[in-house]
């Protein structure tokens, strides 16, 4: 039995409020369950350096936790002066799960940086960021091809995640924190509507995992992203 | 006129929402306007290595903005690896503010961390992160008592703040962005609920200004913050 | 009685050094008793790129303290790999208190640093900071119109700042470390010599104050300010 | 045809070199191909902060490249001040590979510290450094046994890592830079000498992956896996 | 013939002002010529963490220059945020030079922080800082005798220390800022009172010397450092 | 005697492997008995920005030891997030000892940066970073020579270097590691190949030394680069 008393396969509810800060051309507060994450897209023209005269836009991401979003209170990462492993391992996985995406030449020489500032965490922040992130990237590209800025679409295909794991000794999907610092195996899962993989990353906590259980772990993650996926085209509509 | 179409005296729409996250001892989303903040208080048992052995607790306080917080995006302070001297000033100006009204010696070997993180701004933040910080601070040392950490409530009394300013010559109170980004002086007013200066920051943005104006100010903020201890009370009752 | 024997609104002997060492377009040893701060004004062409096109110059500051300037040995900012949130409040308060008295149109594309070098400190040591930086700052002006850089003097008045404080129950003026560590009450007041207000900054140490008591601590700073800025213009003469 | 003229499931010649280094409990210099990694074990008493008084103990990996490993020269980590995400994330990844490996109760209350710095690099250098690393954990926990300081051999089975992709449509193993800059997608996969998985990280560069590319990547990586393995053990036999 | 018109072997006017500031138990305002440093030797308590528990004390020192101490202004090093390679190099000379004159058990387990600050530079401000430095140390020792900390003084000669160099084709002592930009060879050497020497560095800035030139400078900066001492023990006396 | 058994002015084994790494213009792994350093070269077009518009080319070095090159770990510099003084103050001295070898002129707006990387520490580790990083940079302008981006060989001569010191009592060449850590005296000598001096730095460890003593040293110095310019000269040919 899951703590949270959900089958094996059922992902917690899930909404997204879309505009929910003013400012930002794409702002959405996701929650999966109690996991709450802002992601914001900001547009700017031009690109970094290293994009510079090849006539493609970019897409980045950045990635934070409020300090007490967690159940005991960790440090800022700007009083300590620097963002820490995890951070960097996450804003680069939802930087680069976002680019594949999006067709840069469409884009135009612009830029779009995601932010996804976790205000409150109960497992699964990095998933639900690319899921949220997906939202806002979309009515930020939206408001771009209003503005004129872009003619075409750029958005390849809708991503989502979800993470997936070994509960004691059996599969579930969509784990929460009780699940997930207890979880034997732990997956994160990021796949475009269509059904393919963008991005797969499973470590094994406690014990090595067998190619069985990835197996089972893979076909969770695709029926948790499908309904991720219609939730998200749903809210766009 | 102002922009906004307030009168000199009328602040903006104020708004608490308590446990506006889950883990934190204190959780308070506050609202002026459009500016919303969320305060959390964190408790941990201990105090800083310069406080040991006297007996007494600390307070203090951090302070943050979402980088699309606002209009345009600013850099993370995570990432650029420091935070800049705005911050800084902020967060010993918002520790301040709240040390001074906690009796430390009631408080015991405990420490009470506030995080004010900006997710929209619209002027005033760190006045509204004063604000919305006291609230979370009562919930914290009511969360403290009821747990029997503490025994006797150490709040002296209760604080809040807001700014003032000469906005076209007229001397108004509570600035949103448009009115604080043109506007001749800028003052922020720390008081307490009895009617006491905490902390006055007046400042001369393009020209310098009168006692006669410095007066002005100061009773403008003298009835803001006594309309605004009223909602923090009401809030908390 | 004040530790030093003064009356309430009497100030230390104050003393300005021009020419104190020999690089600077301007440089100054203030003395407010014994506090001691070197002064320098440095003259580049150029501003930085934020300004840049805008046919305007640029005035900023910048402070540090000596290590063994203070009773006992602080850590230098430069070892410790940044400079802490004290001395970046100061340096923002000096840049922006000179910067209000310069007309930066009539300064032309070119940038004045002000260094402000505590040798040794007992109190006050910003508002010394601001008083002997605008003397470096004439002479820097000056070097300029001998050279032809500038026309008109961009200079619109003296600045000078004082602090005051209520010590034991009284209001006084210019407060030495002895009494600045004990006080209630500690203000800066930074005004022009016309007697307006350019900056204020009123914190409670340890008790609320009340407006009565504000307005007796801006009359004492107003007196003080008065005589030196005669001291500023004698010593310039 | 692969640029190298291997076939897919073909590995690069593989070689470890023990006792590469001279002051390491344990030091090996690993290539696979052009790759070349020196991987160091060293064993000190005692553990990090977070570990002590739980009776066990604690192995951690950094990882590195000598700025001119590279095809052009990049910028030292050390002297730019920071560590980039990439090395962060490798090395956490590195370090939970070998972590997981290891009876942290047998090996008592000490660490053992793997340092991977690559001296040339040709692709793969982060699989290499585990696969390298695993046999210098093996010599130092030998040291230790030797020494006494542990009594039983904590290890639990060999780590090896390989990466796989798709290359021009075709799932290979063991890519090389060339094929590496060019793939489609790319997956880490680490594993135990008994078949089962302990991380396995797959990425879509410019194209998603479906679950039958991964399938076939994962069943080249498990045979590759099985001759490294097979090489690590004769080299330590 | 010398820019300041000085003999081959002379050296710059050389002042030292004992108790030029107030707090440090050693304050030396040390003056070669143009060249002016402010020397302190602050004494604490205690040794750092290595030395712990050997019965011995510590000698250590810190070097900057104040932002227009030069011709030009350097960057300030606090705000940088970081101490550059040659302020490390050069405080890490000076704790050399005078922790080899400090029988550091007789030192007990205190610690002396010898901090040289440059307010005004015109070449040879390391070898002036270590001249200054010494006159501090002494004061700074006296201080502890007379306060009973130590019985014994642990000095076991002073040092003192001159550049030298070859400018124009001639060796020349104590270079200002118009040789020392110009050299061929720029030597600096630390020496006791007693002609015995404590380092040596020489560097051939545009062209390497000969033993020979060599010897002459080694001859010159002899005869230079033993006026120099000899100035120390007449201010000391 | 020597812990190593050999005479006083017996260096150790030297031996250069060219072509030690692929991909840099030059690369050698320099071996004075244990002590090991991989030196690249690397050539980029252009300068640092002082240098621009002069016409002339850069040469600059950067040095690192990799965590276990030493007897025990040392903290990874990246990690630390800063290079030591130590490292500074040598990889400044490796910097300057080139860059005096090479007519800049003739090198045309390129730059060589030397990477001095030890991995395996036995003393003497910079003089050893020198000598190798002086074959590294001969094979670096010959391939710019091959390659036709320079017309003429911009050495001006072959530059090496060695430690002497006094070891109980008595001065020795090329200490090795058990020397080095009791010697009372230790100098670091650069020469040219003509038997110039580019660099000398002698450091009293324990006592000061004499003219005599350093005289003797100097000689040993002479002797034992005569002996590894042969060595540099025919691995060259």
């Amino acid at each position: 039995m899951r703590p949270s008393g959900r089958t094996a396969s059922q992902i917690r509810p899930l909404t997204f409020t879309r505009q929910f800060t003013a400012h930002a051309e794409g702002s959405v507060l996701v929650e999966f369950g109690n996991t709450k994450v802002i992601c914001t897209a900001s547009v700017v023209e031009g690109v970094p350096r290293f994009m510079k005269g090849q006539g493609k836009g970019w897409v980045t991401a950045e990635y934070g936790m409020l300090p007490r979003a967690t159940h005991t209170r960790n440090d800022r990462e700007a009083a300590r002066g620097k963002q820490g492993g995890r951070t960097m391992e996450i804003q680069r996985l939802i930087g680069r799960a976002l680019r594949t995406a999006v067709d840069l030449k469409l884009l135009g020489e612009n830029t779009i940086t995601i932010d996804c500032d976790v205000i409150q965490a109960d497992g699964g922040t990095r998933t639900a960021s690319i899921t949220g992130a997906c939202v806002a990237l979309v009515d930020a590209l939206n408001f771009m091809r209003a503005k004129g800025t872009i003619k075409t679409n750029p958005l390849k295909y809708m991503v989502a995640a979800v993470s997936v794991g070994v509960y004691k000794g059996t599969p579930v999907a969509d784990l929460d924190y009780a699940e997930d610092s207890n979880a034997e195996t732990d997956m994160n899962i990021v796949m475009t509507e269509t059904g393919k993989i963008i991005e797969v990353q499973g470590t094994a906590e406690t014990e090595p995992f067998s190619f069985d259980e990835m197996q089972q772990m893979m076909d969770l993650g695709r029926h948790a992203i499908r309904e991720i996926v219609e939730e998200q085209k749903r809210v766009l509509a």
